[in-house]
């Protein structure tokens, strides 16, 4: 096992990469979205790491989180020096767990975001304007099928794995229950199979905090200024359930910002709270206020285990050939271990190959985003087994 | 134990309790607080149940928490048929934990508050008008000095006890470092000796909320609509930090409300999001939104272990003959278990004499307020001890 672990250090960068688009759907072919509505054309924004090989077996789809895009790994070739890299830099490149010399990594952007793909903010064809509140509401199984319709697109039938974190790591699992015969590999990260009372009660506190600002105006603000203030409260929300009690503490403590004392005033007093403000205010500028109302409820909706058929759930999947790895971080209070334990216990009761591991970690659900070997080491001895079986 | 702990079921009802008011500190004989600005006169609005013995000796502080009043107990007399008690009534009453039959309880709204005592929306005797944002910074330090000025004032030098949970266990600690030759007994109930960056965190994205508010208006709203919006994410945030993942998942888990489906909108699907809708639009109706702002505040400030002399810390304890009774609960993650120990072990290594018990809930932080037995017996049985010793 050492020897796996030692051949997956982070050795290269992936390189440079390039936002693609893929449109699809056109009326009257549109997608028909799991809520019945329908949605056309749909454009998908993605990048690709890697070559395909001659034998198309080797495609790894990386699903992003709910604030991500596809921008995984490397650099755009015009990036300002200094600019950084892609989201998932440390676990896609040349060497790395998701090794770009043997695996042709895709990542694309989800339905609903706001970095190139199709979502409120894009221009509705039938009005010229963008759908705002007219967006219909979407689930993690519609993020999936877009993802599939660019898989066709791309001449891919078979994907060596699907992985991700968080929100992606969702889309891994409705992959695998979905089209369960295409997915050799699933890799679900800091994830649950049915969204907690608790994860709902936080996305619902960061909606209510967007929609309580007057410049939402009910999702009508494309011609005016956006709900900035809002957008960053929900924001802040978001980032205390992704760090952990333990983090902050190392991070921060009770140290005070620029001064000697507290300044007795409501302006910044401690590191935390000037932390939390640049958070939000940062975030305001890169991304929109109802692709976070969309996603977020795409994220409540989703539940693997309790399903009206013909909806497929977790027990369907009895008979699957798809490998499974789940990881989860000890200190992640939002999609904590026990969720993934019970993902594990799910998958075996169905019979199937699962192999599980906890990753001690004190930085809370983030863990999954920040550079570890020890996730690009067991990614990458996963799919060299998964590749020799 | 057991014959201690069946003395201590809940018997009686407090009966009827009335507000009374107290002022103090006419200028020029206001106030000094903490930061060093002045402030009077300062109303207190407070309510007693059970007598004063005639050895003034039977005194028991109760110390509410952030959005707690005065009315720990029993009714008023012109409440409607079907009123709740006060908010420790399980706790207060003949025969209870806080025997009235024994002891003389009071329980005072806190500076800063809106129900009674000085706070931000009482009225400036300086413009007339409510203070709002002229209202001081305050600590839990200014807090308990009021209270000392009430307690002066009903001719009580020495309480058998202080007890008080979240922030109201803050003022029993801060008592007990203050005035520890007037504190026979101290019961910090869900608490911490210093407020944590995680609590911190939460409580700034509270005020980040309110302030995201146009109609806050910096805190001049009494003339206009307050902003209600804001302080309702506000409280929203707050309660999600007061229950546990496991109290939601028992409480409300995925269930949905009204309805057989989801409605893939942004009405209410699930009844976690009806509950936390609920509570902070009930919560604008009692609650002011600057004295959340300056109560966090205050709780944020608090830290029992560094301070700058003359402040005196935990460690200038030493010696005193406060017997101290330290409860948590298991499921609360917003002051842990771990944070009593710590203050176990400070309170231990100043030689003082500790009890502790960690309360086995999984209702979170909350546990405090719900309607335990256990609770009492402890808190009725504690006090045996101290009156014997």
């Amino acid at each position: 096992m050492n020897q796996t672990i030692e051949t997956h250090l982070q050795v290269g960068s992936a390189g440079t990469s390039e936002k693609k688009l893929f449109t699809f759907g056109e009326p009257p072919g549109e997608l028909t979205l799991e809520s019945g509505a329908r949605l056309g054309p749909i454009t998908i924004a993605y990048e690709t790491w890697g070559e395909l090989s001659p034998a198309r077996d080797n495609a790894v789809l990386v699903a992003h989180a709910f604030s991500g895009d596809s921008h995984a790994a490397g650099y755009y070739k015009d990036d300002p020096p200094g600019a950084k890299p892609g989201w998932w830099d440390s676990l896609i490149g040349p060497g790395k767990g998701l090794d770009t010399d043997r695996c042709f990594v895709i990542c694309a952007n989800i339905l609903g975001g706001c970095s190139g793909s199709t979502g409120p903010s894009s221009i509705n064809p039938r009005t010229g304007r963008p759908y705002g509140p007219d967006f219909p509401m979407m689930t993690i199984g519609d993020i999936v099928e877009t993802q599939k319709a660019l898989l066709d697109h791309l001449g891919i039938s078979s994907l060596l794995a699907v992985i991700g974190g968080s929100v992606g790591g969702m889309q891994v699992l409705e992959w695998c229950v979905r089209y369960p015969e295409m997915v050799r590999a699933a890799i679900p990260v800091a994830t649950t199979m049915r969204h907690s009372a608790l994860a709902i009660a936080f996305n619902e506190v960061a909606r209510q905090s967007i929609m309580a600002d007057p410049l939402w105006n009910r999702g009508n603000y494309y011609d005016s200024e956006p709900p900035h203030l809002g957008l960053a409260v929900a924001r802040m929300i978001g980032h205390v359930t992704y760090l952990s009690d333990e983090a902050l503490r190392r991070k921060f403590g009770r140290r005070l910002q620029d001064r000697e004392r507290v300044g007795y005033g409501f302006d910044v007093d401690f590191q935390v709270e000037s932390y939390l403000r640049h958070q939000g205010s940062k975030f305001v500028h890169r991304f929109d206020a109802n692709s976070l109302l969309y996603i977020t409820k795409a994220a409540d909706y989703f539940d693997l285990v309790e399903r009206r058929p013909p909806a497929r759930s977790i027990r369907d999947l009895t008979g699957a050939a798809t490998r499974f790895l789940v990881i989860s971080y000890t200190s992640d209070w939002l999609y904590p271990t026990y969720q993934a334990r019970e993902l594990v216990k799910a998958l075996k009761r169905v019979g199937l190959n699962v192999s599980f591991c906890e990753i001690e970690a004190d930085c809370g659900h983030d863990a999954f985003l920040i550079p570890d070997k020890r996730l690009g080491s067991l990614v990458g001895g996963f799919l060299d087994n998964v590749r020799r079986s």
